[in-house]
This record gives C-alpha cells, structure tokens and sequence, in this order.
C-alpha cells in the first residue's frame, strides 16, 4: 500500500538474477567429490583462472580431514563458456579430476534443468510449483505433468503445461509405469508433488536419486499412511513434511529438506491436513529449486546441501 | 507417496469441519467487550442455556482486573437458530448487555461474511487467497476483485469470481475511490493484496475496521516506500510482513499477525522480495480467515486476536 | 544499553506478576474432566459467581460434542479464599461435580507446587531450571536436587538447594530408587533434567503423570540411546527435544511440549548436542511451569495444554 | 533417561572439536577484504598450497561483480603454524595482499580470544555467556566482568572470574569510563552483557567494532528506551534481540544477529521481557562466538557473516 512510486512490474523486476551479474557473461556450475586431500582448491581454481574464469561462489564440506570424503560446489562467470566447454571439460578430467580422483560434474548454467511432475489428485504443491515456475522462481523448465486421475488437467494446462492421464490399477501398474517412462523421457528430474502411487523398484532405478518425493510428515517419524493421523494419534506438538529422493526403499531415501509447524491438542486430523499442505509446499518447493540450481550431493544415505 | 489406501477425495474430506460437529446444528459467534467486573461468565453463560445453546469455545481476556476492558468471543451450538436469533438478540441486549454495559455482536455461522479483494500487479497475496477460497480454507464468500490494472484479470476470472478494472491517476482519484466504494457496496471485509495506492481518508472512514492490508515488512520497523529495499540496506537478519487494519494513518493500524523469515548478507535486494512473498501471502491468509471467523477485536491501537 | 533511566532492580519488577492482579486478592485454579453435555460453563460459572468469585480465565476443550470429552480450566480470583475453600470444595462435589459426573481437582494458587528434581552429569537443563526459579520465572518451590553421581552437588548447593548423592548400579537399583522415593516424599512433581537411569515400573507407578522427562529427540523419532547420533546418521535437517510425561513404557508417555533446531550436513554429532542442549533446557522449563500451574491435562496417551 | 550407555562425561566429549580434526594439526583462520577481481581464489590458495597448508573451509561473498566488494574467510591446517607464522604473514604481504590490495588479517587458532564482559544489575545474558565459556562452548577466553553495581560480585566469582565494581554516576562518568578502559585493556572483545550506561564517543572510538551490544528490541524497531513496554504498547505480535556492534550513533550498529518469538495479546510488558530474556541471551552467545571464530566482517553499516 505504500510503495506506489517505486514498483515495477513483477516480471521486469525478476529478470535480473539475484546476484546481479550481466547476463552477459555465462556461468557454470561445477560439482566435485572426492578423498579429501591437500591442493583441491588450489588446483580448481588455478584451471579456472587458466581459462580466464572468476570464481562466483565456492562452498566445500568434508565428512573429516585426512581421508574423508570431499565435497565441493564451485559457479564461475566464464565469457564465451559455450563454445569452450567441451575442451573445458576434457582437459580437467585429464588433468585435475585425473589427478585427485575425482567424481565431477559441469553443469552449463544456460541450460535449463528439465522437470517432469507426477500428481495424483490433491493440487497444493503441485500449483505452487507452477506458479512459481511462472513467475521465474524455479531454475528449471517444467515440461509436463503425468497424473493418475484426470482431476486435475484443466489447473494444469491454464498454464500452459501439457497434461497426461495415466491411470494406474493393479492389474497394468507394470505397462502404467512404462507408459510414465516413456513420457517422462528427456527429463533431468522427476517430481512426486503427492503422487498417491508407490513406485516400482524397476521403476526407480531407472531414475537414481533423479526423483524428488514430498512426503506429509516431519521422517523419520510416522513412516507409511496417512501421517497425519498418525500424528493426532500420537498427540505431537509440531507437524512437518519432508522432501527426499527416492530409492527402493519406501520413505527411506535421502532427506534435501524438512519443515515443521507448531500445533495444539486443538488441531483435528482436518486442521493438521491443512496445516500440512503449507508446509509440504513450501518444503518441495525449497527442494526442488536447490536440486535444479545442482546445491544437492548425495552422500550415501544423507544429502549435502549447498544453499 | 504411501497412503495409497486411505485417501480421499480432498473435497470430500474438506467438507468435514475442522470440530467435526454434525452440519445440522446451526453456531453462532458472540463477541462482548465491556468493563471488567464479576458475574460475566455466569450471565452470559446462564442466558445461552436458558435457550438450549450449549457452548462450544470461550475465549476471554482483561487488560487488567477490577475495571479493566473485558473482551469475550464465544461460539455455541444451538438447534434452530436461525428462527429465534431475533428473539435472542433482543433478548440479551435487553437484559444481559444492558446490565453490564456491553458492546456486542452476534454472528450467525451460518452465514458467510462477503469479502472483496483490491490488488495491483503482483499476484502471490491474491491468488492464495483465491486458492484457499475454492478448496473452502478461508470461511468466506470471496465476491470480487477490483484492481488499479488489467494484468491480472485472466487469473481472477479462472476462479469464476469477478474482476473488475479501476484505473487510478492523479487526477481521477475522487472519481476512482467513488466507483471503487460502489463496486464494494455489500461487502464486509476489503483485502488490500498488495494494493500499491494509498486510499484516501474519506474512503478509509466509510470502512472503519472493515480493510485488511499486507505491509510488507516487520512494523513498525521500515515504514514507507519499499521496505525490502531498506531492510536491505540495514542488514537486518530476519524480514517480515505484517498484516493490519487500515486507518487513515498510513500503515499505523492495529495489527493483526506478523511473522518472519531469516535471511543473510547473501540474499539481494530481489531475493529478499521472493521471500518476503511467501511471508506475505500467509500471514494475509490467517489475519483474513481470523476476521471472518470474528476471531478479532480492535482494542484501542491494538488487536485482541482470539486464535 | 538504552534504558538507563527506567530499569529498577529485576527482583523488583518480577515480585509484580504477569496479570498485575493486586496480590491481596488470592486466586485459585478448578480443573475439570467430564463428558461433553450442554450448561457446564453455565453450571460451573454460576457457583463460582455465588461465592462471589470473578472468573479470570477459563479455556475448554472437547474431543467431540455430544458424547464427547471435555476439559476445563479455569482461574478465579476470591478474597478469602484460603478460609472457605473447605466448604467450597465439598459443595461443589456435592453439586456441580456430581450432577456433572466430574473428575476435577482444585488448587489453592496461594500454595507453591513443590519439585524435586533428579539428574546425572548434565547440568544444562538442571541449571536452566535452578536460574529461573532462582528468578521467580517458575511458579514452584524446587525442593532438592538427587544425582547418582557427585560432580553437580557444589552447583546445586551455590543455588541453595539440598543435594543427595544415591548411586545406582545393576545390583542397587531396588535399594536405590526405594532411597530416592523417600528423599522426594512430599514432592507434587518430580523432573528428569536428563537423568541417566530408567525408572522400574513400580517407581513409576508410585508417581502416576508427576514426572516429566526431557527426551533429546523429537520423539515418536529416534526413541532409544545416542538420539542425536542417529540424527546425524539419518541426516535429518533438523533436530529436537521432547519433555513427556514418564511411563512404564519407555519413551512413550504423553507429550508435553516440542520444540526443534535448523540443523545442516556441517554440524557432527557434537555439534548436535551442543545445539540440543539449548532445545532441551527451554522445552523442559516449559512444560514444567505448565505443568505447576495447572496448565496440562492427561488425555489417554496425549496431553490437553492450556497456555 | 535412554542412553545410559553410550554416556561419556561432558567434559570428555566437549574436548573433541565439531570437526574432529586431530588436535595435534593447528589451524588458522584468513579474512581478507578486496575489490572483486578475477583469480582471488586461486591467488589465496595457490599460497597457502605452497607452505603444505590445507584449506577446511572457504567463503566468500561480494556485492557485485566486477568491481564490487569481495569478502573471503578461509581456514586452514598447517603442520608447525606457530614457527612459520611470521614469515608467512610477510610473505603473504608482499606478494597476494600487496597484488589484489587486500585487507586482510591472520589468526592462529591456538591463541584464544580475550573477552571481557560489562554488566549491570541483570544477570541472564551474562550468566549465559560465563556458563557456555565454562563448558567450552565459546571459543574464547573471558577475562573479567566491570559493572557499575555490586550485586553480580558473586555470580561471577563463582566461575572463577574476576569482578570489578566501577560505579558511574553524571560526575564522574570520564573517570569512570578511564577506568573501565583500562581494566579492559589487553581484551580483544568487549560483550555489553546488559550493560545499561551510554559509552561516551570517545570510549567507543578507542574500541572501533570491538564492543557487541545485546538490544532487547528487534532493531530497528524499538529504538531507545524500554523497548518491551513500547513493543507492549504498539501490539506487536513477534519480540526480538539484536546483537550488534557499538558505533558512536545509539543503537544504530552494524547488526550480527536476530531473532524473535511469538508474542499475543495476552503478555503484558512482564511476560514480554521473561521472554526477551530467553531471545537476549541466545541471540548474545551467537554473535559472540561467530565474532570471536572470525566469521563476522563489518562492511559499512552491515556484516557480513560466515556461520
């Protein structure tokens, strides 16, 4: 109400990035794992600034010193990176990555991560998921959503995302699944924004830790159905929700990110639902956006998140 | 992802509320403020059973003992209401409120308090709001938006409420707040959802306690134009919004809820924004949904919020 | 730094209580627990009302109307209440409560619950507690402190408290706890501030819902030894504290009070318990001052709080 | 009350440092200051890489790039730190410092920071502060207490401190603070644990971002005095604390920490400060310990800081 003089559009306003660079200059993202060991950042950033690079944010975590496992999160501002990255590459993994042993990843940050969403009926995370991909709040391009009922296809496609309708029963989840793959294909990341379905094994290893689960309670607590009740059972005076990847054991996959929200002897099982639904969005969201801007590493059955 | 079995619909399950009382009896909501002074509880009481009622929730509250404000909020069931609340309320006003010297309302649950929403450009605030209405999250008839521009017209209309375009300049203020107050005319509550003019006090008066607004920063901290920017600028470590009645002192109401979020010296002046939405549009979300379940009294300069 | 002129010695702005009531007027607090059925508030009111009392607060709950549970509390202020309270309370039996079939309990706020408190090595929560009684920040009189090791007696002593060292090993353990029943005889409360032993059952039973353990987790997570080591194992993104009423069931009693920490990747398992010790020391001095003014209900396995 | 087990003495396991690095490897800490330019990064680590040193951790941040601020705090392990610091520090300046024109400053992590505290009547943030310092969970060294009241002689005795009463009066206050500077000389760090006297400009000047003030308001709200009755009076439904540094302009200060809490109608300006105090003293023992590990920068009127 009281800033009349001063707005600007809201989309004029998120065209420039956060951090204020030109858009000119291209930036990558770089992810490294590795034994820690003396000389890393040395020997990173010396390649870099060989190639004329400037190091924009550089985060590193390791599990000990002298033999632990070594993280790091490094994004540089390279002009002209596009036409130099396949050389970019092939000379670090002969040199440094060679050199250190390293897992590594380059990610061009022009690049848009592809996401596919799974959804069943409930709409909340699905929604804000859209919309703040509207709106230039998601590092990612979403490219479809995969839904088990039809329920929900006219939301989706106000926005201007393709819709398919998949159902899924007892007797043809094997050729459900395959059809899902099929039209998820392409994607860097898979979504279950309250996708009402347990994945197959087979299924899941096709997309290691490339599927995001938002699951409706604060876990390790209240594992399996309907959390919620669980909870009112149990008579806890916080709810949350927790985003994890997941593997083929239910709900048991690394945890990205958990919230929780205070509540009273007076919440039903309805109110906590409600409750709830802000939460798991807002917490899926968080995710989402730190796995599509590559701040996540798995870490055997942890996550390192670099945010 | 795992309770497969147990879900339902969502409309379905909204539709039992929160108290799970059976639909069939009819509530109603007092609010009573008067001077601090024995018998209260037992008057009121005595009278709502005279007439069957039997009470649901009391809430009551004193500045202070022996000729302090008293504040009570009270919901009761009572079958039939809607045939005797006449009766009721001549009743009580004739005998209990007039021997304590009360000031009250009586609410009829039954009926929705009509809502209008005044937006700008930005849509976060609007849209949840929107959102929560059509999932029955906000216990309120939303009947229309009315906004200084077009943009977001598309968007209200998804929701099958109606939008209507007031454009305001310099020059066409007094016509614009006119036509403004007509499209209004029925409702009980105005949302400014980041309404980016300042209404006039002729306007503001017509709508005493009756106009929520969304300042967008902790108040009384950063007053004014774009308080992101100076919050920016201070370096503080949490931001906030805070949701209040507009009075014809800029952003000087009672407040009715505030929260925050924490930040640090990394988050830039348009990243601070992004946050700040997802504070805004929740704490918009409860100050309208207390109101219209008369959960608030505007005490002096302040809020007694009964939550 | 600021306020030179207006500070007055803490002691004395703490003799002046929360509700600025003058102290002449005493006060009690009724606890009721019955099925739900219309006219409590009415029947309860008005009795009080004819001994002239004045309702200071009065909160209730019900599991579900008409058939339901329901709870009350319930503040009064009385002049001469410590004269008549006899005839009060074998009236109200008499009366409401038995018309009503009540269980309730009345208290005299005039008369300090009186704590003991049992410890090991930890001081943080034990100390948290003495410096706030010390401080009138709890409603109690702490009565003496028991350890089954020496190292925290000059501590407890600095505070002016009486301290009784009992060992317990695997051959002790009857002995041992028959020696701590009788050192706290008389005691209403008794609170685990992070004693290291495990009750037997026929402890506990002798102390039905009158001890209140801190549990370093957010239970029903991480039951069992070393919670934070499995936090940091799991990896969760936050980590907490839980004070619950002691049962034979080990870590299962009825919770009390929550609360939780933002943790990330970076933070070991000391570092864990560093931050719990914070999350521990404030959840329990919550729950016990609710619990000494009459704040908690006992509601099967969950707990009714009115605060 | 579960994990009788796995128990070791606090004191045992307090010695083990968060990262668990081998005691016997010292550690130092960088902080540098600069314009941003390409090859920062790798100048730093280039040099260090060059002693044998290995890097455990690195931030870095700037306000733009290409010609923005550039703030860097890196932390390394070095066989030998403390024979070969001096030539490292002149070698450093000679060649990176002197190329990039950087501020900067070394520290050895072996030598503790010297901490002295001002206090006047009330006792919680500085209780805090002495019983985290006692556990060693500040990574520092506090030297002695000043207060301008008796009544704490005890309380700081009792840990071991030294205590010293300074009376100030309007007289004698140039004395006073002559006095207090030299009883704090030696100190790297002065903590206004609640001190209530305004230090004169010219004290302040002599102790440039070298003096942390706690605020018992939410900065920048609440300036002056009595922040509580003001926060009381205004109805906010959030109250915080500030840590900050002390500039010549009252409470106005680079800011290191904030947080808040809940708050409704019903606290009275009492109640707000039993809880202020809980914000204070936690609020306090962050800036402080990030202050004394080298994690704040001060960056004109803000801070910059690595936790």
């Amino acid at each position: 109400m009281s800033d009349t003089a001063t707005i600007t559009s809201p989309k004029t306003s998120l065209q420039v990035s956060f951090k204020e660079i030109p858009a000119i200059t291209a930036t990558a993202t770089l992810l490294i794992k590795c034994r820690d060991q003396a000389g890393i950042v040395q020997a990173v950033s010396e390649f870099i600034h060989r190639y004329g690079g400037n190091i924009i944010t550089l985060d590193q975590y390791s599990t000990a010193h002298e033999g632990g496992q070594y993280f790091m999160r490094l994004e540089f501002a390279l002009a002209g990176l596009s036409e130099i990255i396949d050389n970019f590459e092939a000379s670090f993994a002969h040199t440094v990555a060679k050199r250190h042993n390293m897992e590594w990843r380059l990610h061009d940050n022009g690049i848009k991560t592809k996401v596919g969403i799974l959804v069943s009926k409930f709409d909340h995370a699905l929604l804000d998921l859209l919309w703040r991909h509207q709106r230039g709040l998601l590092d990612c391009q979403i490219t479809s959503v995969v839904s088990n009922h039809e329920d929900l296809r006219q939301s989706v496609e106000n926005f201007g995302i393709a819709f398919h309708h998949v159902p899924v029963t007892k007797d043809n989840k094997v050729e459900a699944e395959e059809q899902i793959h099929d039209l998820m294909a392409g994607n860097d990341l898979l979504v279950l924004a309250r996708y009402m379905q347990i994945l197959s094994s087979d299924f899941v290893k096709r997309w290691p830790m490339q599927i995001i689960n938002i699951h409706h309670s604060f876990l390790p607590a209240f594992v399996g159905a309907d959390p919620y009740r669980q909870a009112y059972d149990k008579g806890v005076k916080l709810i949350g929700a927790t985003a994890h990847y997941v593997t083929t054991e239910l709900d048991q996959g690394p945890i990205i990110e958990q919230d929780v929200h205070r509540v009273t002897h007076r919440q039903g099982v309805t109110e906590l639902r409600a409750i709830g639904r802000d939460i798991e969005r807002n917490v899926l969201a968080r995710a989402v956006n730190w796995h599509v801007q590559n701040r996540v590493i798995v870490a055997g059955n942890k996550t390192v998140v670099f945010n």
